[in-house]
Formats: C-alpha cells, sequence, structure tokens
C-alpha cells in the first residue's frame, strides 16, 4: 500500500503525518527539511503509518511537503497534446526540453498567490512532481530497475506562468519564478520499488472555479522518468528534497497559433508589434484574475495513488 | 586597499589565504563553504592580509572562490556592443533579461573543461561575478548606499555556453549548465562600503590561445548591480556564497543576423533548417575545441583591483 505523508501547520511548527482516508497519524519526530524525512524517517512513517489517526486532514493547514533552500527543475511540452498547442510536433521531437524554477516560488498547496501587477496574461500547468531521494553529483543512468533509489515520491506541482514575461522577452526563469508560482502538495506518496508502474497511469485534474480545463493522464508523457533523469545529471547536481516538474498536458490558456502564420508574423512584423499583438489578442482570453481558485488532483484510477486536491486562489498584490 | 582572497589547494583540504602581490598569507581557519568565510572570517581575513605572505601564489592550485551547492544567477546581453551583436537595441531595451546555470556548471579557475561529445559551437563569455554577502527572502530594495550589505565581493566567471543546444533548442538551462561550464575565480576581492564605486571601472579580457576576443569595460553595463538586484529578490531568494554573472561584452564567436535577414529566414526555412543552416555557417567560425586555452583577466586601470587571471584549458570527453 502507498504511504501518504502530509505536511501541515501544527501550533507553532511544521509536522509530519500519514494520510488515512480522511485522518492523518503525526509523526514522533521533527523535520525541518524534506530532506530529512527522507533520510532520517523511514521508521518513523512506517511506525505512524500503522496507527489509525488522531486527527482530521480537513482541520489542518498542509504545508508544501518540499522545503527550501531545494532544486526545482522542469521539463517543458512533455505531453503529446501540449507540444501540439505549444505550436511543436511531438513525432519529430529531437530533444527534451528543461528549464528551472527558483526555489522562491515554492509555496503551499492552498495558500493564496499574488499575480503581480505587472502581470496580465497568468496562466496554470498542473505537473506531477518527483522528489528526490539521493545525491547525485556525477552524470549518472538511470533506468526503470533503479529510479527507486533516486526517487523518493511524488507530488502535485502547478507551475504557475506569466506568460506576457516568459513568452514576449523569452524568459522562462522569471516569468515562472515569481513568489507563490510554484504550488505543491497536499500529498508526497512515498513509492516504494514495486510501485514505480503507477506513474504509468496516473490522472492529472485542474479546473478554474470548478470548471474543467486541464485532463489529462501520465500515459501520454513524452520523456519519462529514468531517461530524463538520465540526462538530467548530466548538467543538474540532485539533492536530497530536491523536485522534477514532469511537464504540463494540454488545456492551458496560451497556445501558439500554427507554424505557417507564426512564420508569416514573424516575417511581416516587428518583434515589439509582433508580441503588443500576441497581448493583445491573449488578453481576451481566459487567464488567471484576481478571486479565481484553482483545484488540481492527482490519482489513479483504482485510487491507491491519491495525491490530493491543490485548491490556490489568484489574489491581487495588496495596496 | 582591496583585500584579495584566494581559495586553494592545500593537501588534503580547500584552504583560504589573502593575496598581496605574488605570495598569499594562509588564513587560520577552516571554511568549508563561502558562507562560512563570509559569516565568521572577517578577523581572520583582515589579520592574515596584515601579515607577509608564506606561500608563493604561482606554487598553488586555485580553487573556485565560490563553493557548492549555490545559485548562479546570469544577466543576459547587458553590454552595449554585446546586445547588439546579440540582435537587441541597448537603447530601446525593455527588461533586464536573467537565467540561470546550475551549480553542476560550476569549476575551479585552471580547471580542465571538457566539450561534451554532441557539442560542436562552444562559446566563451567573460563576465564579473558578484558573490553575495546575506540572505534574501522577500522583494527588497537595493541601492547604491546599502549595496555593501547585500555584496560580499568580485571575481571572474566564463558563462562557457554550447550555441547549438543553447540556441536552436531555447535551452539556456541545459546549454549553459554542463559540468565545468562555469570556471569561477581565482581571485575573490572583498569589496568594502567605499569600494563599491570600483565596479563602474573594471577592464574585462578575454584571449583564446593568446589571441584577443573580448576587451570591454564595466562602465559599458546595461542594468547595473543594485537595480538588477532589487529585481532579482521579487522572484529569487538570495544566500551567502550565491553567484551573479553580470553579463558578458562583445566577442564572443556567436553572433545575430540583423532582424531583417532573421525575419526573412524564419519566413522562408522551416525551424529545423533555419537552425541546420544556422549550425552549418557557424561550424566555420572559431568555436572552443580540445586544445585551446582561454585567458581571463578583470582589474582596473590602476591595478588596486585585480582579480588575477583564469587559464581554462578545453578537453575531449575521455574515451
Amino acid at each position: 500500500m502507498v504511504v501518504h505523508l502530509v505536511r501541515f501547520h501544527d501550533e507553532h511548527r511544521a509536522a509530519w503525518g500519514v494520510l488515512n482516508g480522511a485522518t492523518l497519524s503525526p509523526l514522533d519526530g521533527d523535520y525541518e527539511h524534506t530532506a530529512e524525512l527522507i533520510e532520517h524517517g523511514e521508521a518513523d512513517w512506517r511506525a505512524a503509518g500503522a496507527k489509525p489517526g488522531s486527527l482530521a486532514f480537513s482541520d489542518v493547514e498542509p504545508l508544501s511537503p518540499v522545503t527550501t533552500p531545494c532544486r526545482v527543475m522542469c521539463q517543458g511540452a512533455n505531453y503529446r497534446q501540449h507540444a501540439i498547442e505549444s505550436g511543436m510536433n511531438p513525432d519529430e521531437r529531437a530533444f527534451n526540453l528543461f528549464f528551472d524554477k527558483t526555489d522562491a516560488s515554492v509555496t503551499g498547496p492552498h495558500a493564496e498567490v499574488t499575480r503581480p501587477a505587472h502581470v496580465a496574461l497568468l496562466d496554470y500547468e498542473i505537473e506531477l512532481a518527483l522528489v528526490m531521494r539521493r545525491t547525485v553529483s556525477a552524470p549518472t543512468t538511470i533506468n526503470i530497475d533503479n529510479l527507486h533509489e533516486y526517487v523518493f515520491g511524488i507530488t502535485i506541482g502547478n507551475d504557475l506562468s506569466a506568460r506576457d514575461v516568459q513568452l514576449p522577452q523569452g524568459q522562462f526563469l522569471k516569468g515562472k519564478s515569481y513568489r507563490g508560482f510554484c504550488p505543491l502538495g497536499p500529498v508526497l506518496a512515498v513509492l516504494e520499488p514495486q510501485d514505480f508502474s503507477l506513474l504509468d497511469d496516473l490522472e492529472l485534474r485542474l479546473d478554474v472555479n470548478g470548471a474543467p480545463r486541464q485532463r489529462d493522464n501520465t500515459a501520454n508523457m513524452l520523456y519519462r522518468p529514468a531517461e530524463t533523469l538520465t540526462e538530467l545529471t548530466e548538467f543538474c547536481n540532485i539533492s536530497p528534497g530536491d523536485v522534477l516538474l514532469t511537464g504540463t498536458p494540454h488545456g492551458c490558456v496560451a497556445t501558439s497559433p500554427p507554424p505557417l502564420v507564426r512564420r508569416l508574423a514573424t516575417a511581416l512584423l516587428p518583434e515589439d508589434k509582433l508580441w503588443a499583438s500576441f497581448i493583445k489578442m491573449n488578453k481576451r482570453k481566459p487567464y488567471l484574475k484576481p478571486g479565481d481558485v484553482i483545484s488540481a488532483s492527482i490519482r489513479n484510477p483504482s485510487g491507491s495513488v491519491d495525491l490530493g486536491t491543490q485548491r490556490t486562489t489568484i489574489v491581487a498584490p495588496s495596496a
């Protein structure tokens, strides 16, 4: 049975518990950083998981199960339909697309997120997030047989993106890293060696104000975890508690026009006019605005893996 | 007088010393991470700086004065002529361009750097690197008067870049982060409050095999440190010992064709053919190849700030 961990606010500290249905069984130990839980908490979470829950999950404030500092690595255009809506042909993909977010963006699964004053085109991206287990500081071959040595568990990530910074300025890092732009949690599901095939059939669902926006399954992922992590180690160190967001499915607000339209527009319009027209056209679309509530969930069809539901409310900057 | 620190290999450990002319005066304390030196080493380096040097600098192997883990934040197109050679108009710049490198790229100032087997277009970028002094975890206004509270010192960075990954794939992070792609050092010059005006007149010089490639002065920097760090804190946390590379001057091998040529080529060629032609044309240019030696230095005209000379030898992957 997959163990479902939750980090939550308990009076003046952050505590951990095992989620069983609607109740939480608190762990005995204190684990300030996720790395400490990963490296020293196993006996504790196994014992807590065997006890009946003493807290109602609905009574606690869940926190990000990934603590900072941490690396937040990301994959782009990693689902078939999202690659198409981003203007790429998934059958001709020649490379795995990586970028990162700063850890300033990490926030809790029920936190309010401020839309910065200069951002009009705020978009959502539900993603399966892998939480890393161990230190890697050299190129390493990771395959389906040893993947469990490198990945500790999974949680929900939302790669919030200011498209009007990311796209016209070509700035993935800035446009995706404003404070609060990476809600994580609520559940960190620990994967044991026999559980890794579950990664191939997880349902991702994201709604805004109750209306469906994203629906897909990890079966449609293009570059899968083992090959992705192998390439990542060529240019990135990994520490316990780092996170890899594995890409978002289709259904984001931003889409790319067909290649021919893009090429003609690029030829006919100077770059500043091109992007001014992109922003003008996009302002009519249903980007996130203050007051919107995003709910995001990931589970498998049997419910044996259920990462819970993120509820993110977008708010205006405080005056 | 500006204190010039050097981290170096001393038998089985990394040690620190103060450079006076051609000799080093070792510090008494052990500082495994640069953050420890910054937070606890001041009395030690002040005392060592007052003593005559006991080691010849030429006899030691200098190490990166920035230890890992650390953040490596970067600015793009931040010098007038380099912005022009990158296809931008520096007088119409509307935004500061940020990206980052992973800390897997950090290496020493005399280390060999492997050109990965799949990389043909390896380019250099000398940069002034700011080494950060303190923790920042919220948006913060940094100005010329409080800049010394945030910046501990300066060193030389080389933002080595695989143009054939960075540009055709739009992957700044991957193309700039292969292991060894960020030589740092040799000298970490500590800036005291009265020294910050020195940042406005530093000469950057980079040669390949003794032939000049980059020559510029920090006077030609577009977005300067205080305003850059102020914006950075909107989307990035800072820890002591993190580094900000402030952009490279003109003289890189890669340049961008004029805007009209770019627009026509984009209209006439499918994207894969466009980049195939970019790579074919660029292969004739003097990109870095195994055996090349880069030397990079930064100093001011009076020599009161002298960050030493980086010597990086490019090597082929071991068989």
